[in-house]
């Protein structure tokens, strides 16, 4: 190939690998779907066959040296500062990208690889035991590969800790201070609000165990995707629902897909599913159309994109207001399965609260607690204040504590999710981040528009998909989180509007 | 890479690269699967660009210099005929691609794709608007860019003409003048046959269009696929049955998939489109498992491909033998709908035969002279005996002297197909060369079992499924196809048992 001998020549170059890559990524986005949701069950070893040759692919393409030359041109280049603000990010986040994957040693990438298969394998049967002993040695050594990771990561990312390095994998520039600070008043402020609401009468949830048909159940899926403007159904659909056990959304633009799961005796499961997944989806598919196959026209971080789940989810999803105007709806395709009950009602049982062991079925005000445990224990574990021997009884005492609840095993305790098993650290704080993103969010999106509420009700979801479209979504990944939500809200991190929605919010519905 | 000393790790080397060739096609056939049946709409333009950029890595892969190194090594070292019989296929197999491959420029091959897109996209729009004149030009463009790599691909095949270097894409080892050999006392068999036909009384059809609901006709697909052995329902299922306009199969091994369509009124359609892909899936399953990866782990031909299918939807699909068991089970899934029907009514129904315009409509004994007409044509186009402007002319003679129909527009003449508009010549005879081989194919099974009717009504699909298995699929892509029928039938290739069978059904459905 010919060298690039000018700045926007190298750009252009730079930008070219980036697409294919992109491009790439979008396909085998692609065959994960299909392997979770359509794929006939004998194919699973030709699959995973498939899977970790893109892998190699990817990783070959990821670490083109021609890639590090080009960025090598660009930076050291006099009229480097002449690139707009969206190509340096563009170049800044290719060098990021390429540093990481060069500076991992491959043999360490094809241990951690095969660990995580072992380790997911042994964890599932482990769980299934009951015998978190059966676990732990699989545990421990995929521990330490990700800790060696973490160290070189540490370098290439300019973190103070190993443990910040992972952390930054999912949330660019933010750290484990940074965390503590905030979830220290968070978990304050959510143990205050669900005492209040422990002292409060439960609301009557029983009339959510009617049964209502799978195929109604699909046909309401449909129904609500279209009224958040998630398009599967119109010639011009970019988006599909299927059927997996855990939800998910996977996909790139014009082609982002969710997955739901129906219980016949549980359908505001799927409700509210497709709700979240589908505020996913809305927040893929709303980035800007001229920055596709660029690194800024992807979301900014895990956190963000959990923000805007939850915000749909349950900021406007649960909110009686968009209701009001919905459950008539509800009502009415249900076939009257749901005739005698009352949009208050509703509103009420949707949103009770209630501490529980397991983290994926909890509230929108417990959930943050089960985030802040597994935070903690991921710290300590990586400062060494504790070790994988001490885990489950350190997880039991915090569950206690902070959620009031006695973990009788350990399949409902430590082992209950997949995160560390498949090597993810650093991970679990993005999601409770993403709740305090969204009160941010809706402190700015209230001052924007005051009636916002009043909007819900009359025209339904637009205003509001409109509003996060422009102020969120648009933005793609021009900035790191933290400065996102500064260029969003004008605000740094704070958790005091979540604090101050759910507080507003639940003393109105449990009328304390 | 350290560079393999030996012959056997010269050979281990390349089937390495087979191997992850092999893998990432199948990733590509998953893409292209998705696109035909569940992709959203909005996807396609990303899904072009998706299934581009597989197309480049697999050029990339396939033309890797490392490959011709590892080619001439084996085929240079002394010991090379220690080899064994697959070893020497898995070579030569490897060779004729590697060759091909990286003796077509680059540029005709990007220019190729590029108007075969431009050209297809003409084609549809000419087609519905009944104007040959719209089309021509591109048809014209896109036909002299194959002549170009037909010319260029002769000197690596070694065939005498550039049609048969196109020919040998599809059925390796045959060329035109085989071809002619067989195709002209099978055209002089076949109007024999629909002669006599057509001075016998018409079955009735009319109990075929009764309307039957798709959601019955789904159940109708999944019990066929069972009774001829295709898995779709088990958890160890390697295959599953999708719907598109027009069926196809696509997968490897344990991921072989089909799709069918449904017409209400028309439930047969569906009957015979899972009986036909159900025959690929099965040849495509049956390969045997210790060759997955390996070049002879592959379909000999398009040809020998047909003739699975075409086996099992129309010699043992369309037979009274397996029906006088079947139709009471497809009467009961019906729900009474055909109560007052015999499966004799059934059978003949289902073999009526009437010389029609529209290839993909024909029957058992009238497709033949389809294909045949094409095959004519494509050769006169190649010897430059005709041009593109004589070309509609031409086929309505045809259609005229052999099949006895008077074609009155482009759409349903010359245009029908989307082959042509899509580069692809030479393809078209391996059609007819599936009923010849078929034909042959049932004469030996005939000799080896001869009371394999009587087994089909006792026992159903399975016996002579498992001698497809063993005597046809068991070779994988060990022969090219004329060898193959040798092997298999001892004998070189003839239409004879093909037009017998065809001579000895007919006149007893017919009693002529």
């Amino acid at each position: 190939m010919t060298t690039p001998t000018t700045l926007q020549e190298a750009y252009t170059a730079i930008m070219e690998k980036n697409k294919e890559l992109t491009i790439a990524e979008s396909a085998g986005a692609i065959l994960y779907w299909d392997m979770e949701t359509k794929m006939p069950p004998k194919a699973v070893n030709l699959r995973s066959q498939q899977l970790a040759l893109l892998q190699k692919i990817f990783h070959r393409m990821q670490t083109d040296p021609e890639i590090g030359n080009l960025i090598t041109q660009i930076n050291t280049h006099p009229d480097q500062a002449t690139l707009d603000q969206q190509q340096q990010r563009n170049v800044h986040l290719s060098k990021k990208n390429y540093d990481e994957m060069t500076k991992l040693p491959e043999d360490l990438v094809v241990e951690t690889t095969k660990q995580i298969a072992l380790t997911i394998n042994v964890w599932k049967k482990a769980k299934a035991a009951q015998d978190y002993a059966a676990y732990r040695p699989d545990l421990e050594k995929l521990f330490d590969l990700r800790v060696k990771a973490a160290e070189i990561l540490m370098d290439v990312k300019g973190t103070s800790t190993p443990y910040d390095a992972l952390i930054d994998i999912h949330e660019p520039g933010v750290n484990a201070n940074t965390i503590s600070t905030l979830f220290t008043p968070m978990r304050d402020g959510l143990i205050k609000i669900i005492d209040k609401i422990r002292d409060s009468p439960e609301p009557d949830t029983d009339f959510l165990r009617r049964r209502i048909p799978i195929e109604t159940q699909r046909e309401i899926s449909e129904a609500i995707a279209a009224e958040i403007g998630y398009d599967t159904q119109t010639e011009n659909a970019g988006g599909r629902i299927d059927e997996t056990e855990h939800p998910f959304t996977v996909g790139y633009y014009d082609d982002v897909r969710i997955t739901t799961h129906y219980y016949e005796e549980r359908f505001e499961s799927s409700v509210f599913s497709v709700l979240h997944e589908g505020g996913h989806a809305l927040y893929e598919q709303n980035l800007p159309a001229e920055w596709i196959y660029q690194p800024i026209g992807l979301a900014s971080s895990s956190g963000i994109h959990e923000s805007q789940s939850r915000m749909v989810e349950n900021i406007i999803g649960r909110s009686p207001e968009l209701w009001s105007s919905l459950y008539p709806k509800l009502q009415s395709l249900v076939n009257g399965a749901l005739s005698d009950t009352t949009v208050d009602q509703f509103v009420r049982g949707i949103n009770r609260v209630k501490p529980s062991k397991i983290r994926v079925e909890a509230d929108e005000v417990t959930y943050g607690l089960h985030i802040i445990i597994r935070f903690e224990v991921e710290q300590d574990l990586y400062t060494g204040k504790i070790s994988m021997d001490e885990l489950p009884q350190i997880w039991n005492q915090k569950y206690e504590k902070y959620l009031g609840v006695e973990i009788e095993n350990d399949s409902e305790g430590v082992m209950q999710d997949t995160h560390w098993a498949g090597g993810s650290y650093g991970y679990f704080p993005s999601y409770a981040l993403g709740n305090i993103y969204s009160g941010m969010m809706l402190d700015k999106m209230t001052a924007d528009i005051p009636d916002w509420k009043e909007g819900l009700t009359s025209q339904g979801f637009s205003q509001v998909g409109g509003w996060l479209k422009e102020n969120i979504h648009s933005h793609g990944n021009l900035h790191d989180p933290v400065d996102l939500m500064k260029e969003i809200t004008g605000k740094n991190l704070t958790v005091k509007p979540f604090i101050s929605y759910l507080e507003e919010k639940y003393s109105k519905l449990y009328g304390y």
